[in-house]
């Protein structure tokens, strides 16, 4: 059951990233395939990166269209409507923010299902949920968020570890993801606020 | 027949790509190794990504010395002819789209040709045209010409989704192949000369 | 024999690698996980793209948690005691020559391994030697040290080749890998002096 879960939330979090990806595209008034590349590299480029570095080719989104798809169509509604946050940057950062939290338990979790040790499993998700942002900070020319003074890093690696921890002591998959999941995402949230 | 073809033709577009790294390189003052680095990277590196992400591995140059000694080739003849062109940076826009052109069209037939679905196929077009710049351009510090207000990625798009669809519909390798280079080699040097 | 003296060997050039991601995280002041990752980055990068293009997946630090503790410790240390160097740059300029040096040997001994041609195991310790740092410059706002005018890829190279040559003509692995390293060092040292 987790499985169909898992594949929504992955979805879910590719499309959040997806939006921050468009969202520098629209700050570099790119045209509507320029937005739909860096929302494309954004959404799917830690999980690609994971994919790789685990001999998981073809990677996720060869053999199923869902993922491109939706990172197109993401692109296509915010390219319609980006002007209208008056603010893009705070936006992209609480979306990113999301994704960030969404992708360091899914990569963590995809670590796990291949069998690779803890350790490994929590880098997997620290690669899955700052991979894409960086590859978009790259491409778009913006200095990386990775770099600002604000816990970035330290988010996904704590959701992560949190994740694979609460599984090791046996919690069940959604109750330790979800754990993950809030982890990063209040870290996350009170630097933004205070950092 | 086209096999052949579509190796020269392949390498061509590698050839091309590595010009545009070597005068990368040249605006740079580098050396003759950095010439070869630059071209190399250009060269080859959307077509690695590309098979990096199908899991064609060994990628393609591993086993075929020609496209590093094409690149590694190039290079010098660039280092030791490159103070002739006046503008270089005019020089290696036209290069660098006569290098997409084939590069769209090589890289959907190679995605084609390991079973991909023809969405995917495309995508694989644009990788292929496109990472090796991605890549000339971060190395050698300039913006990406990707983020340049012109039609870029649109042209590589359009050159792999006509060469698919026209295979699709049952047109012959050659003529779609023709066909998809010249669509993006006409819009990109529209946006080159208007954009 | 020389199986565990390379595993030592390339753990001591990752760990100097590491420490120049390190470096360059303090000078952005980057919080404790920033330095890991950035060590991290450049400890493993250039051994990670190698295994990528080589097809050796998992690539090699996925099951070995040896290589990701060593870059975590290092940055751990640094983060600690990073105050201490007055030019922190030129002690990244060393450690880094140090790390090019120990990569270009293990790289092309990789490659060779692999079962792969003189000419691209020279290829894989020069991308072994230089990936590391090319990501940390990238990632760290930093210019990449390939574009200095000074002989950087030239060392790896010439190190690389005399690492493989030696061996071609019949010298022991240690002897070849010795003067390989010592020909990367001295001229990259030239260079940093004299450069």
């Amino acid at each position: 059951m987790f499985g169909g879960l898992a594949t929504v939330l992955d979805l879910f979090g590719v499309c959040v990233f997806a939006v921050t990806g468009a969202l520098v595209a629209s700050r570099k008034q790119m045209d509507v395939f320029g937005f739909a590349l860096l929302a494309t590299v954004t959404g799917i480029g830690g999980g690609t990166f994971r994919d790789l570095v685990l001999g998981r080719v073809p990677v996720f989104w060869v053999d199923d269209p869902a993922y491109l798809a939706i990172c197109v169509a993401t692109a296509v509604v915010v390219f319609f409507t980006a002007h209208i946050p008056e603010s893009r940057f705070r936006v992209l950062l609480w979306f990113d923010a999301v994704g960030l939290s969404v992708a360091c338990v899914i990569g963590a979790n995809v670590g796990l299902s291949v069998g690779v040790s803890p350790f490994v499993a929590v880098v997997m998700g620290v690669i899955t949920g700052t991979c894409g942002g960086i590859a978009r900070d790259l491409l778009g020319g913006e200095s990386p968020l990775i770099l600002r003074k604000e816990i970035y890093v330290t988010a996904a690696l704590i959701g992560a570890a949190i994740f694979v921890g609460l599984l090791r002591i046996g919690a069940t998959t959604p109750v330790a993801a979800g754990a993950g999941f809030l982890s990063c995402l209040v870290i996350r949230s009170l630097a933004l606020k205070y950092g």
